[in-house]
């Protein structure tokens, strides 16, 4: 019988404990869990960041996987945990918009997180990770039924950073998801709601650079240009052939990107 | 039946193979052993950060987890590999005060690691974590008894960084344990020995900034404001709201703090 | 039984969703598979470096683990996904050259990977890792036999950089593999090819260094000094005592190194 999996997702970093003691707590709970660390690297308090990882990880996992994000910048204060069943997968997260791109793209079940006999007392002001977050996954991993843990909610967070707007006959305005490691810009613009890029002359302004070229690899292209590509997610992404398009671009994740259809 | 459980805990760092060949040597040894990185990214040689991760980790693990902590500037000198049996648990490490702060919480039995019949050989001059530490504890994972490695000591290396020490009638001097991913600068003032900052008046001294609050949760304070949490560790730490202290205090790993009770 | 083990080594970093994605398709082909991270810091696009780690790392391993390496600037171009048999393992990875030390070590049966049945479908034109290399390394350790994958191929890429070339009766030419986490040098000379320079007066200039002393340990040296040592690879390192030989030489990977013996 396959092992209960539990990917996380952080902004907590590799250089502390916090991530060994969320580990810790879900093996005393679940001892045969498999655990995945998806990132820990996502910049503090970086909810969109976080929000799209999760979005591009969740699918290429096995059915009933728990997916635990936690990126907090509300630690403390009121916001709720919840739990959502979405495509055969569970989400553990903060009631904060880190599941808003998973919940655009798939039906689910939210439930806000109130049976507290699940989390480590006394919990702490400062690391519900530990004494909320990861007993509450680990618990799932184990078998407990979502309802067991608090009741369906529809008023739950749900951001809208998916989603370009239009500005113009011609132009939409847009932002930068995330930059990767290899400095490529991932715009919120998707090829399935822009299809129109591969057949109509566009510019897309990100930074310093007009953008006006769709490559199907990076390969193709000579160095120092900036291509679109249809990213492995969907989105369009800012490019450049083995160099970081952010840095010749001059961008940042968050930053405002501008498109025009000709 | 559970898998054993053995955490890593090092100072090599992420980018090089030394993490990946310690784990195919334990999984070699004991191939249903669990792995799980509590952190590489301990700064060079810095026993004093890998004590405080440690201390903060273990009691969080299942019984008869094995903790292997490799932070060694001495490697290739004389200091010995020990075995310790400490709440339940069995940590390795070399015999330079990496323990020094589980040891103050806990009592435990200590063997320094004689029977050389566990090591790779021949012991390579560079890199004990794979030749000694590493096949040490795996074998300890696969039920070895401790007593098998070698003899009980009590001259083993302990270090005081777990404690501040009285300057004056109304002051203490101590230090930073290490500074976390947040910024969050840790001390070694630990709630407590010193719940009197939660009754009475007091300023700490962290670097540029004369610290007198002591907040409940990160949340609740203005942007800007450096105040005093209880961590999740108990120690008092120097944070601020989404921002770094450590930067805002200026100060780093290891720098004294001083604090006054009025 | 034990679990099959699939190692992996990339230059996807740890902060985007890559690394996690990659980890999901193995285990919804092979959920009982045992992952094990080698490093995911390679250098962008640099192959010299991952085939040192991957050299360095596969035989600490079990049998039968299967080492998935993914550091590939052409993707989307033309190289062919290959599948290595050598020392009792398997190796997965684009046939660019970084398998090169692996290859110059053991004896190995090559095969192309074409049976495009495996791929995740359709197959995207920027991330082979997803599409191309988890799925092969997957159905390996699930037990497929390589034969299924594709026919051997003798064409294979093969680099020479294990290796320096003489220059001069007393001179040889070689380079620098990688820097690792402590600023240790690592260059392409073996001791098994140099044992010259336990018994011989030498020079190794490395940047601005001129390196004269063959060091057993880290620990016997005075602090500043740069030294040779034999690391734990068998390459001659330049190595400073708890400092970075690399940063007192001024040196980068890739960079030369002359060997002059007296």
């Amino acid at each position: 019988m396959p092992r209960p999996i539990v990917t996380l997702t952080t902004d907590f970093g590799l250089s502390d404990h916090f991530v060994g003691v969320m580990k810790g707590v879900i093996l005393r709970i679940c001892p045969n869990a498999e655990l995945v660390d998806v990132t820990h690297e996502i910049s503090p308090f970086a909810i969109m960041e976080a929000a799209f990882v999760l979005a591009e990880t969740y699918r290429w996992f096995p059915k009933k996987t728990v997916h635990l994000a936690v990126v907090d910048p509300g630690v403390g204060l009121s916001r709720r945990p919840i739990i959502a069943e979405a495509a055969g997968q569970y989400f553990v997260a903060p009631d904060n918009g880190t599941l808003s791109l998973v919940f655009a793209r798939e039906g689910r079940k939210v439930r806000a997180v109130t049976a507290e006999r699940h989390f480590l007392k006394p919990v702490s002001g400062t690391f519900h990770g530990r004494d909320v977050f990861a007993p509450t996954a680990a618990h799932l991993a184990k078998g407990a039924p979502p309802a067991r843990f608090g009741k369906l909610i529809d008023d739950y967070n749900q951001k809208e950073f998916g989603k370009p707007s239009r500005t113009g006959k011609r132009t939409w305005s847009g932002c930068i998801l995330k930059i990767d490691r290899f400095g490529n810009v991932i715009t919120n613009f998707h090829i399935a709601e822009f299809p129109v890029v591969q057949t109509r002359p566009f510019v897309m302004n990100v930074g310093q650079r007009a953008v006006s070229a769709l490559a199907r690899t990076f390969g193709e292209r000579s160095f120092g240009e900036v291509f679109l590509v249809v990213g492995s997610s969907g989105y369009l992404e800012a490019a450049s052939n083995q160099a970081s398009a952010a840095q010749l671009a001059g961008v940042v994740s968050g930053a405002p990107v501008e498109l025009t259809i000709y």
